[in-house]
């Protein structure tokens, strides 16, 4: 690494639709410390998220200087990981439809409000980078990460490095068509992944599902129908729910397609799922790569091995603290 | 480039299902000279291709010192292609049903009897580092390449190099699912998109979708239905054919999924389609892009250019030598 500051932490920040993580790291890597989540209530406006996002990061630089007798001058930035599209070169978000901004320069305003240089990338371009860095992917040259939540997102890491494509677009595997004259997506077309594997698809398709006479737990742990979420049938498939299990089923189908697209152009060593859905565990990892197995080109499936993140919450803020670094140093 | 050998020129072998194309290249680039063509004629056995292949090499050799007074030290080498999967470090092809090979070591068998240093790669991958080089994506730090032939093939170009995977099986995009309860693929899975936009696939629709009343050109042409090949379709779209412009529009809708799919995972600046079915022009290319603009990231769709090969049947030998000079002096 060449000009490394002497500075001995960075912070790492993730912004998501529903909360807000912020973590410090020490610059050689190691478990995020002063760790805390606020929800992000991003219905109260663009400012207020900043706000609470800059008052995290003081209050964690804060802790760590306190607890290490240590100044500002020992951190040397902060990295951010935010939903996307955006501009890594001007720190700018173009659009992101979780959160309602347009073209918001969300770099310049964190680092002139904390006062330490910052960087922006890709929340799942983060969390994949992260699991590279100290997760699922330590060993990995080629690593491609797939963040199943509100939406699916993605990350490619080649050979040590973040993808980031022509326009820093690259791995929105969520709107990969899977179907072509299937389901509606939120985006407009038909039959992208999303529109399947997601957490909210997840939930409506479990709930279309249901018959007068289905016999599940589902709907005691929901207590209304309207209330099954993603996580609550992973939940449901952990006790043995039968109808559960079929949802989950359908479920490791549709993401096994995507999976193997990704495996049949990538020819990756490791693909990380993030989400609170892989809580299913071997419920969806089996049958998930069996139609992996079933669909990819076997010399390409033979290479892969397809995990659950293990970094999980943290790994945004510990992806977002190796994007820092890599754009800052030049390596990790 | 470190280590170039003092030759100066290059083979470049191009090994396809149907026809063999060997070519000799100056080492710093330029069109391939004592260019040469053959029928594979792969049913009479590996050995007779191998020796075809090597009679075409040692004829492009002769033919080059003689009209530049030169011998064989002022040659480095054989770059081949071949379709795969293959196995680059032993110049081994593991599988190739169209030609029938299995775990055959053809770069060695080239290498020993031509007596120069040779090196093997998909022929796909060829071609697309071929039009990186000197075609159509000659700008380009990302590309990608689709042929559409008897099969559907792809290359990747990150920064300058061919993408290759964690075991060579990079850029497999034919048998990428576009619809998972779809056509039947000759490889057992429902819905690749060989299934749809492959010079057989496209015959076949076009057959398929002819009724007794149907107003053609195509029928003409071809003599009986059986007889329609892709080539035809194209060539009946551009003398005006509302039968095969449909089935051609058709086309352009799958094969839009699919780079749309391309598009939205590696954000590539340029993407090059090669085959016969690419003479139809803009009768191909203008819904094409019509289809990827629908369904691909906007940000994505708008950085990317989607362009016919401009090297049409010598990208193969190109790329091929493209792949040799990269592999043997580590830069193109």
């Amino acid at each position: 690494m060449s000009g490394v500051p002497k500075a001995d932490w960075i912070v790492g920040v993730d912004i998501g639709g529903t909360n807000l993580n912020v973590g410090v790291i020490p610059v050689g890597g190691g478990p995020p410390i002063a760790f805390r989540t606020q929800p992000t209530r991003a219905q109260r406006g663009a400012k207020f998220v900043v706000d609470r996002v800059v008052k995290m990061i003081k209050d964690a630089i804060r802790e760590v200087m306190q607890e290490n007798g240590c100044g500002l001058e020992d951190f040397a930035g902060v990295g951010i990981g935010s939903p996307g599209p955006l501009d890594r070169s001007t720190g700018t978000v173009i659009s992101t439809p979780n959160l309602g901004w347009r073209n918001f320069p969300l770099r310049d305003l964190i680092q002139n409000a904390v006062g330490l240089p910052a960087t922006l990338d890709n929340d799942a371009n983060a969390a994949t980078y992260g699991e590279w860095w100290m997760g699922a992917g330590r060993d990995a040259r080629t690593l491609v990460g797939v963040t199943l939540g509100t939406g699916i997102g993605g990350g490619i890491v080649f050979d040590g490095e973040l993808y980031h494509g022509a326009s820093d677009a690259a791995a929105e595997i969520g709107h990969m068509t899977i179907d072509s004259t299937g389901r509606k997506c939120n985006c407009g077309n038909y039959g992208c992944l999303e529109a399947y594997a997601s957490g909210p698809a997840i939930a409506a398709r479990a709930i279309e599902g249901l018959e007068s006479d289905t016999e599940s737990i589902l709907l005691e742990l929901a207590g209304d129908p309207e209330n099954i979420t993603a996580e609550l049938v992973s939940e449901a498939v952990v006790k043995g729910d039968g109808y559960a299990t079929e949802v989950i089923n359908d479920t490791a189908k549709f993401l096994g397609v995507g999976l193997a697209n990704l495996i049949n152009i990538l020819n990756p060593e490791v693909v990380v799922v993030f989400g609170g859905v892989a809580r299913a565990g071997d419920h969806l990892f089996v049958p998930l790569r069996a139609e992996v197995r079933r669909r990819a080109f076997r010399v390409a499936e033979e290479a892969c091995r397809i995990v659950p993140s293990e970094l999980g919450g943290k790994a945004g803020v510990i992806g977002s603290v190796a994007c820092f670094k890599k754009e800052m140093y030049g390596a990790v």
